[in-house]
């Protein structure tokens, strides 16, 4: 029953991450999107893509990734990807919330999802980077049916877009970083 | 590229469960929280209590049947629990949601998708069956520590919730249903 009562709390924990609010706005909704729905839509994307990965992968660990990687942010918050700073600032947060949060959970399991979270963060695993590259291109993916909502509301320019999604999206999905290309060369919502 | 694109509508057409609502609040939040922010909540749950599952389970299905299980409420609206009129008249909506939406995808997806949809709902497998379990928790947690808010919002009584959440649950993990019937019977906020 002990060990039951931690997971229970780590997941009344999580409704937390309801509250954090990020850059971008759901396609036909005038609010922002949070970090809990996000990491759903990601998933889609990750059961949806995953069978053009350019080698075979875990799928479930990729999932586990997703569903976890942002979690930290209920303490940590949402570092806008193209804010550098605030994105340092947020590594040692992030560290201090994943030892807090799954610290919550029985010992086991803070282990082992501690050590999912740090394989997305670390970036060196075939799972971890095709985790990442989806979690870049779904705000990519919105921007393109939003007239570009987050982009322009926070004067970020195509060239910054271009650079910042192609290190994450290309490797992983040639044939989307192309759809991606195109459709943001294309577009006319850029400011000069 | 034509199958992408195909992929790519179907994750653009997910952006509307985010606007599903349904009859619980997150904890803390004064606001109700919807289908897609519920479906991470609930594979996190999964991801935390599959090691108790009764059998072994083959988790990349159980995560997969979570995440896509309410994607048909785009179509069909969030049916109460309790409002067995409302659930009756859904089942045929989400059945012409579910070929609507899945039928966005390239063919092959489309079956998969559809196929772990309808295993889903159907609830015969070991996985259907700890899926629905740990889908009909996340509610029952929620207002444990919420005061009983949907529950008392749409006057349910202590029975209507032991009764139907006991079919679920109960043999799924018996010590979490120990748990929750403590909590309920214990509960100070029924109605006569």
């Amino acid at each position: 029953m002990k060990d039951m009562i931690k997971k229970i709390d780590f997941i009344m924990e999580l409704d937390k991450l309801k509250a954090i609010l990020r850059k971008s706005k759901p396609v036909g909704l005038d609010r922002y999107e949070n970090s809990a729905e996000h990491s759903w839509h990601v998933s889609l994307l990750v059961m949806t893509f995953s069978e053009d990965a350019p080698s075979k992968l875990d799928v479930l660990k990729v999932l586990k990734m997703i569903l976890l990687h942002d979690i930290v942010e209920i303490d940590a918050g949402d570092a806008f990807l193209f804010d550098e700073k605030a994105r340092e600032a947020a590594m040692e947060k992030e560290r201090d919330a994943a030892k807090r949060i799954f610290g919550l959970l029985p010992a086991h399991l803070e282990k082992t999802f501690t050590n999912i979270w740090m394989e997305f963060e670390e970036g060196q695993t075939k799972e971890a980077q095709f985790a990442k590259a989806m979690d870049a291109a779904i705000p990519v993916l919105q921007n393109i049916n939003n007239n570009g909502q987050s982009w322009i509301e926070n004067g970020i320019t195509l060239d910054q877009v271009l650079n910042n999604k192609r290190k994450v999206i290309e490797k992983e999905h040639p044939l989307l970083w192309e759809y991606i290309k195109e459709k943001l060369t294309k577009a006319t919502y850029w400011s000069k």
